[in-house]
């Protein structure tokens, strides 16, 4: 996890092709993390989706993690958890998954980064920073947030929100080492390309 | 579970009065178990909730099942879950809970209850029966279900779906020896009252 500089988060709808090619395609270029984000499959279809994507990660050699949901990880054999604010806390999470899981956090203001790390989060995301095509904000936290949480922790985090080739620059001027992107890598021609891109940007 | 004879399944919405006091009037007249049904309440939310239904259904001294999610039923230290066609499967949700978990499964043909037996269910719900007023079913598995069902298993089986004090010797007569209800009690102004009087007919 440590090494980790670009996370790709994923569903089956939300790619432009099929969601194990477009695995292997952003891993090809450079992805460390997939997460699976399926919001609206029933839960039976949905530990099904997530044994796929355990095998095609394991295959394409980087972590997988599952959103919201900790008894789906565990029953996939995920690395761990990704973890929204209407979802179960962190110690909750652990409970299910166990000392080993990775457990990630989305924070928006630095109370919840504060809290993240005293509750035990893995890792976090921080955000939203752009108006974003997979997601509707309410409020977007901005680069200023990208500045101060950067600052605040040692803990991984993940710039998210909107992040694209077109303005990663800017996140990485704001001290962002690592970002999560959506829509980026998944609606893209070429996955690769765009993971390979967005790789070479936080290289820099 | 053996001993078993009238389950509710309760939301906090779905009560015309407070849960707690539902729960207890409930217990009060004669329910031997209650499950937690919250379909749209966000996880964290909802954890809090049951380790609510969790302390009070201990205090009415009932047995206390949680819909659909094994890790909810977990964290809340429930006694077990129930599953629906599209949640995990038996197996999976044992993973979770572990091998004394009560699991009830919810069968609507004889393929579904023969495929719960072989999965290790420890109880199975069995309709719709009746036109509902909690839930919208495509078609009623009816009376007959109950007789089939009632014969193919030594499981408990809970007769559900639209079950009221109108209809009960309907049950009664094709079979059924225990039943699940919803808005029936969770709707009544003295809960106690349906319940008492559902357990009567079904001690007859």
């Amino acid at each position: 996890l440590t090494d980790a500089r670009l996370y790709v988060l994923l569903s089956g709808a939300g790619c432009q092709a099929a969601l194990d090619w477009t695995i292997a395609e952003a891993a090809a270029g450079g992805a460390d993390i997939v997460q699976l984000r399926e919001k609206t499959l029933p839960d039976g279809e949905l530990l099904g989706r997530a044994r796929d994507v355990r095998r095609w990660t394991r295959k394409a050699g980087v972590l997988f993690i599952v959103n919201d949901r900790p008894d789906i990880a565990r029953l996939a054999d995920a690395d761990g958890v990704h973890l929204g604010e209407d979802d179960l806390p962190v110690r909750e999470a652990r409970r299910i998954l166990g000392p080993d899981a990775l457990i990630g956090v989305s924070t928006h203001n630095l109370e919840q980064v504060r809290r993240a790390v005293l509750e035990g989060a893995s890792y976090l995301g921080v955000g939203p920073t752009f108006a974003s095509a997979t997601k509707q904000f309410s409020e977007l936290a901005g680069l200023e947030f990208v500045r101060v949480a950067s600052a605040e922790t040692s803990l991984p985090a993940f710039v998210l929100g909107g992040v694209t080739t077109d303005n990663i620059e800017q996140v990485v001027a704001a001290g962002g080492k690592r970002v999560a992107v959506g829509a980026a890598v998944g609606q893209a021609e070429e996955p690769r390309l765009v993971a390979a891109a967005l790789r070479r940007a936080l290289r820099d």
